[in-house]
């Protein structure tokens, strides 16, 4: 089996780190893993198969015996460095917004939309964490019966924003225990014990960059012609997006039969017992691959909808492990 | 002016305390507060305006002297006991559920349905906290544009089920800074850094009862002919409701109007400047009387919808004060 030198971009970042981790987990045929992060943090050290690995400098040059690299360093770095990846020659999967909405550029959940793949540049861009989960619960059910509109509210972790905010909710709920003032310089606000409705930067539309994502990811994924509305919230949870997803379809929808499709679909796991208290829940879900869904039910209020709670872990499908199975389906259909 | 005897039964729960504090703050006409409890706490101290009062035992006879009661001692003391209190000629504002979709009792949020006193029989129900904030927010919405539909997802906060649930939660927080096991008996799995798609038990349809409560009585507060879909969610917040709030009008909606209407309603105050990072926060309600709202924005996936945050806090104007506020109406309108 061929094997392949592989770049994480950001390594010793919360998905960078996790990047690693999927790769290995998942034996992707890695010949070298090659760590690249900032200057200033070269020679610092990640663990790989056992091994340790030094970090180099993610800088031109940096991709030329590189076959996949794999970027989580922020939109900056991927809008300078992206490029002079893939003139290297080098397959870049970038998990930043940088690239996504580029119309050159496939936005991919191997789930929902491989065949995306086929047309790549040498640039394919991972999708926003919150889309990705709900692009997975929303395929199934797009297929059988034609989703006309969504409206989703959010229950984003905080690992959403980096190893940074962890420890800003970390250190918030210490302070909390011993009394001391609680501090904050992640979030605009104190994360916790609170919620803010207000995930990256406010758009001149009045919603924020998270929400607008979102909206237009979607439709590049699934169907340009599905209507969506975002809430996007952030709370205090260190891991896995929870979300509350409504949905509107064209069909006459079956309740029994949407459980029957979402549970055979790949990718996910169907947790769905009321009587038992079953439901998917953050904590439970961290440091799992699939995408969890649980109250699946008849929206009452239109004729053909219904709502249900979608939770996954960010840091996994949400980032690390949709950009690896990116990857393997590279693999798959002789696309390196 | 006339000065009422008044009785708080659940004296010395979460929302009974806020009861008292907020009659004494409001300057409600008391001639003597009877703080009523079950028998086990008798002769317990609460004060009222720096007075201690002891509790007596919720029984029968003990309303005989007492021309209004506000009970918040749970459902089955309200089915019991409310029917009591008003054969002994006692007006009674209950916070349970027990009455509320009584076709003979009113469900009344001062600002939205005044009128529904003049019917009174007595009894009278104080609407679900989650519920209270969306009739404040969404009537001068609906008065304007006729709402069609609403789609909800709450984030509410753990003191709606009680003292008991703030200590669980404050527990787990400390548990976690100290790195012992965090242990849960209020809810059916920690709430700490977790999101529960699950409030007050689960009915047959699917919907849990605290999702239906907000279906059934906005139907009764606000109107017959609006539909209604909601997720109810606990999150990790000691006080206040967040809620995001999707709706669907008749009329061409115009946002600025839209704000200009809340802004000048009664119970509302509007805090919304993206540019300023301006919106309504569970941390910063608490305590306050009003219902704020912020990130309110056109849904532009249908022609005539918008997106709101709405926050307010639940033991205040979503429980004790808006009890006290349905006593003030009867005041104001000679209903007693």
């Amino acid at each position: 089996m061929k094997k392949y030198n592989v770049a994480v971009v950001g390594a010793l970042g919360a998905v960078g780190q996790e990047m690693i981790k999927t790769l290995e987990q998942r034996n992707f045929p890695v010949h070298r893993l090659k760590p690249l992060d900032i200057a200033s943090n070269k020679g610092k050290e990640v663990f790989f198969n056992g091994e340790k690995v030094y970090v180099e400098t993610a800088e031109k040059g940096a991709f030329e015996d590189v076959d996949i690299a794999l970027f989580s360093a922020g939109g900056d770095a991927s809008t300078l460095l992206a490029p002079i990846a893939v003139e290297e020659n080098t397959i870049v999967i970038d998990n930043s917004s940088a690239w996504r909405m580029d119309p050159t550029v496939p936005l991919v959940v191997p789930e929902v939309n491989p065949e995306d793949l086929d047309s790549h540049k040498g640039l394919i861009s991972n999708p926003n964490c919150s889309t990705i989960q709900m692009m997975v619960a929303l395929k199934p059910i797009h297929d059988a019966y034609t989703i006309k509109r969504i409206v989703v509210s959010t229950y984003q972790a905080v690992s959403g924003s980096g190893q940074k905010a962890i420890n800003e909710l970390n250190q918030q709920a210490k302070d909390y225990a011993s009394a001391k003032k609680m501090v904050h310089t992640v979030y605009p606000y104190q994360i916790a014990f609170n919620a803010l409705p207000h995930i990256d930067i406010f758009m001149d539309n009045g919603y924020t960059k998270e929400e607008m994502k979102m909206v237009n990811e979607t439709k590049k994924i699934l169907c340009e012609d599905i209507k969506i509305s975002a809430t996007t919230v952030r709370v205090p949870v260190f891991r896995c997006h929870s979300e509350s997803i409504n949905i509107e379809v064209e069909k006459k929808i079956d309740i029994d039969n949407v459980i029957k499709l979402l549970t055979s679909a790949a990718g996910i796991t169907v947790q769905d017992c009321p009587k038992t208290n079953t439901y998917p829940l953050a904590i439970d879900v961290a440091g799992k691959d699939d995408v969890f869904i649980g109250r699946i039910r008849k929206d009452f209020s239109i004729e053909n909808g219904l709502n249900m709670w979608v939770v996954s872990d960010n840091l996994r499908k949400g980032a690390a492990l949709n950009a690896v199975q990116i990857a393997e389906t590279l693999v798959q259909r002789n696309l390196l």
